[in-house]
């Protein structure tokens, strides 16, 4: 169903989209990211995320909300979301008065947000069952069977008539960022996605002005560790704060946050993640208008 | 060092063992036992493990001692470990005066225990690096660098002059149990190794004499789960209790431990598991003489 609405993504191309096939047997790595998407529309769109958005969602937005406190001048404020996933974090700075632009990399992100965010309409109207295959570590059987219902609130009708515009970007981030400029960057569980942190570091720091907001969390899982003939450049959370530095930006603030990410609340295994967190400015000065307030 | 003095576990096979050297690059699984292996020298005998070992095994150990309340008649229970790993539960157990086998299925443990039991003579003799290759998550460099120390205390003298005997058993739980007997069973970490839980539980009903005990900690990650070609049954943990009291066990004791396996306490990502506990005994009904103070 999810894959069917995707092919509304395609505009003119709707029914040639509609002939694809599948013709050969999906390999478990497609299979397992199927799974995995699943897992996210929990994550981000279920009230069985609930407390794994308050983790680590709530501190961004309500960090966003302290730095511009006057909530009717926010649709000015222009916000680029990096590997946003299925968008939750970015309808949600939405709703808070900003513009926001969200850029995913993979398929199964942007055919399954484009889903949540254009085709479902109201609250829990659907349910998946994210656990079937969680064979180990399951306490009852009952667990494994038990539906979860998505999305958690009505959704087609809150984009409306609003001052703030929202957009999803489909690519590779440093394709997209290239050339362009937002007043604030949110990196939330996406420095980990980089093949060489420090290209992702630089653009962060040329699509913002001076002055300009980083705030990231997320732990260090380098997605490409292991993977057979890529990049992967695995620093430690200290040395990418000092390549920051150095780059040229002040960090405001720095703390820990602990999370889980996207886990079945009920089985045995729990991994539990204590992430980064830090807000930083563009710029190793204060700005005058601080400076001045200051002496 | 480890695989050297393994060779002495030959007798008089040693100097034909000396011999066997490896001629083919070992291949990842190779590599990542003897990683596993490394790890879990940390978690049985170096301090870095007392956490875990504190949190599963003194639960064990004092539930036995409140079983058999009299120390020196100790000796006389003999008990089973099955998958007892690099035996510092059996060790524990024979420091409180238990009569105890260890049984181990894989070469990696039982050379390395070897190693640990009878040749390490002094505290914090050797020291490993066992978190070098830990890219992700990593806090700081000095994190992936720190060394630790084995074992974590003297060893060599600590066997001698004892009514009681300690044995390691090497091969397939199923294969070793079969005919012997033991008054106590403890499954420490143990029954997710099955690829036939029933064929466990059976085991070790036979084993036991009636009013036998039997101890069991661990959660349920069924280790032949995605194993191509392997019997896998993947119970949830309320079906392994109902099939445990349906061949005739009481289960006297039930309750939940969290505890963490072989991890790098200054990881950004802790695996924080739930495990099932309990205490059983062998046969549906009171022994006799319990009956009669219950009159």
């Amino acid at each position: 169903m999810i894959a069917n609405n995707a092919s509304g993504m395609m505009g003119d191309n709707y029914f040639k989209a509609m002939r694809i096939h599948q013709s050969r047997r999906p390999t478990s790595e497609f299979l397992s990211k199927v799974l995995s998407t699943i897992r996210q529309i929990c994550r981000e769109w279920s009230s069985e995320g609930l407390p794994e958005r308050d983790a680590c969602y709530k501190p961004i937005i309500e960090e966003l909300n302290a730095i511009y406190p006057i909530e009717s001048d926010r649709h000015d404020i222009r916000i680029l979301v990096p590997g946003c996933g299925l968008g939750r974090l970015a309808h949600d700075l939405i709703e808070n008065g900003y513009t926001v632009q969200g850029n995913e990399f993979s398929f199964f992100m942007l055919f399954t947000s484009f889903f949540i965010l254009n085709v479902c309409k109201e609250a829990n109207q659907f349910t998946i069952y994210p656990y079937l295959f969680d064979k180990s570590n399951c306490w009852k059987p009952e667990d494994r069977l038990r539906g979860v219902t998505f999305p958690d609130k009505a959704l087609a009708s809150t984009m409306s008539n609003r001052p703030n515009s929202f957009s999803m970007c489909a690519g590779d981030f440093l394709e997209i960022v290239r050339g362009a400029e937002f007043d604030a960057i949110v990196s939330a569980w996406f420095l980990d996605t980089a093949n060489d942190i420090f290209k992702y570091i630089d653009a962060i720091y040329d699509a913002l002005p001076d002055n300009g907001v980083w705030i990231n969390v997320g732990p260090l899982t380098w997605h490409y560790e292991d993977v057979a003939g890529e990049t992967s450049i695995e620093l430690s959370y200290s040395e990418i704060m000092l390549r920051i530095r150095q780059k040229g930006f002040r960090v405001i603030k720095e703390t820990q946050i602990d999370s889980k990410y996207t886990v079945n609340r009920l089985s045995m295994l729990q991994n539990q993640f204590t992430c980064g967190y830090f807000y930083a400015r563009k710029g190793l000065q204060q700005p005058s208008s601080f400076s001045i307030s200051n002496h």
